[in-house]
């Protein structure tokens, strides 16, 4: 696992902006991210908004085994062209992992159909993440929950389409629960989207969350499967035989 | 739907042996789950542990489009032969709501093929019970969620197969969630498990949990689809033609 | 049921353009599909891609509970406002069935996000419908299999999500098998895939097929469960009590 | 992977009764399946039902990450108590591979929960292995689909729950379909139901064969994520406030 390569995407425009925020994060939400892939021995490399062509160059992402995605507030500054990309890579068998306010970035809207719409609320309550598929690769060396200290709430319902695999659930201390973990195949691509992970807080640095999204990684590596693709085909496999109805 | 035949079946020990509970329930935790249904304008009968064959003749369960199933203290002494029964009926498509601590049934963990092992709690504490798949029958005339005052705890990981369609999951006060309303498909027939109803609360009175029993009758109707069967073919369908390979 | 209002969607250029096709269609395919649900007691009415708004009109939607979908030589004419408030409307809960070459529709595609590629080829073979899951409601009325004497041929992999539910696979003459029947919930609406359909066989006159898509009709009705809607909640519901972790 | 330790199971009647089978597998069919395991670089043992405890007993089982699974004439002679310890250690995590006529083998029935009636039918026709699902790592390595030159026909409806993912989907030259690669997640494990294979025929030396149990081997291997228990909480994980409804 350790030749796996993984870009790290991050809007990068909390912590330029707020100095509150960049103090949680002094590398940036990518640093973080990327740091905690590094400790499991992966090979990473990181990409923002603000790079040419926002670092998803096609070069890169032909080299990319796993994207994570990290994007907020400037969801609408991502080029279309640059999602059109993403997009094929995935569905051609890229591993994609959505983070938190990701739910709303064109990539995961687009792979999802659906409006991903949710509840939400910023007030530092905590939040218990609950394993529901205990047989999961994604929850590999986890306990049955881990808490969050301090987390912003997303409730449902939840704008998306019925996972493949759920895999967390969330409880949230104001009354909520979400979907927290959700596995999609989609094409030869596998998408895992994973709600913890707000901006003002240092949850990336915790080691569950480090551990969920390295299992996620793994989880969402490429395998090898068939393409999927037009093929207007003349001739049958198989003899067609003529018969009596 | 009217013309829809339910049977209510219920242990209906506790409320003989409990005068506390015996107070909740003064008809049985089945009558007031058929009242809940009659009100709904469905032809309903009742049927319970104490009585030959447990009142599931043969021929009560011919005339049962829906069964609903409420036990706790007694799962041990439903006969297996009831239980080959009543699993036969669900598999040729009649319609099986498993309520509550009915999650330890044997009919239940025969459909399931799993431990059907949970966490409980019972300290009166609320539950919230939210909505996850708002397109689904089962969630007709519901708001996003509902608080059911006082109740038993159920918590993840809860062992049962993934839900083909996961409906509800609850909220828990003291900390858990629980996936509590879930639909299966097994053989022609159809079965959803609802979590909530403990014996000790008069939460089979609500108006929402009546709401989502009624729901889950209509969705859990036998419709008339093809028969599973084992068939030894001696012929083909099509004519089998000499092929290289 | 009787009350459903349909909205039948056909294309209709090959009919116009081709005499072939029009001996074969001589009212539109959407003529011989609003034949069979009418059959069956529904109020339909029909919109084509050539009139005004392709005769989806706001209106015209809002007063359609499930919507069906024909198209294939002019995906490309469809204006992408049409289909935005086509969209919007399945997430709301109006029903979708898309028909054979509507698999590359964008309305689809938009439902799926993927590219919803297949293999094909039209040489009159015939195929044969499976059911695979005999407990749905689709499946409703209908033996194990029926034949469908000529068709055209759709082939895995196809390049959709893993349905919610998996009603019908196809086998054809030649050698390929199809997930021609897929049942998928979109926010609050329903949304079925049925692949059989070609412009120049006589299929929306076959019995089966109008009963399989009478049954999807009613399946995809509008249920009314809550909406899913982007709610920025400053209050929690609970209150949050502040604890050692 | 080199040190996932794999037992593959075989009933081994048929090649001990008849002349003409033990010419196909000469070591069994359990030495078929184990030597192509073994050419990818597993650790295999095998066991047999005539074996004192079938050879399964609580070490071997103990000891083993994957089981693989075959029969077909004797599934009565198979102990309930050995079903039992096979049950919880697939629960507990290790993975189970069921292959062919497994369909009807008490721990496939057990932990399916239904039937599993299928149509059947052996004039040596021929197969096509589809994939439905490129993105699944049990389609590593494998083509658009693959061919067995002679084979028994599984045909549909198959008495199973729907798989959580569906991977193949297998064509018969006589007309029928039928869900050859299905999943599922059982408590902490993981299932894999794989249709080819009879004892008549070559199947186990076809290298696509091998590598689609290969595949599915890796991804059965236990994974560690939290035991499902049953536990009665005292004690909240969270204070639980009193509060107005």
């Amino acid at each position: 696992m350790a030749s796996l390569r993984v870009t790290v995407w991050n809007e990068y425009r909390h912590e330029k902006e707020s100095p509150r925020i960049a103090q949680v994060y002094p590398q940036g939400i990518h640093g973080a991210i990327a740091e905690g892939l590094r400790e499991h021995g992966l090979s990473v490399r990181t990409a923002t908004l603000d790079e040419p062509e926002h670092g998803l160059t096609q070069q890169v992402l032909d080299e990319t085994d796993v994207l994570t995605w990290w994007g907020h507030m400037a969801h609408g500054d991502v080029s279309d062209e640059i999602v059109d990309r993403v997009h094929k890579r995935v569905l051609e068998g890229m591993g994609l992992i959505v983070l938190h306010s990701g739910h709303f970035a064109k990539i995961f809207k687009r792979l999802m159909g659906t409006t991903c719409n949710l509840k939400w609320r910023e007030i530092g309550e905590h939040e218990r993440v609950w394993v529901v598929n205990p047989a999961h690769p994604i929850a590999e060396g986890l306990s049955d929950h881990f808490v969050i200290p301090e987390t912003e709430m997303y409730g449902e319902p939840f704008g998306i389409p019925e996972p493949d695999s759920l895999v967390f659930v969330s409880w949230y201390q104001g009354g909520e629960v979400f979907r927290g973990g959700c596995t999609y195949y989609r094409g030869q691509g596998k998408v895992f989207y994973f709600s913890p992970g707000h901006e003002s807080y240092p949850i990336y640095y915790q080691p569950e969350i480090r551990q969920v999204i390295y299992n996620a990684v793994r989880w969402a590596a490429p395998t090898h499967g068939p393409a999927i693709e037009v093929d207007n085909r003349k001739e049958p496999l198989e003899p067609v035989a003529v018969r009596e109805l």
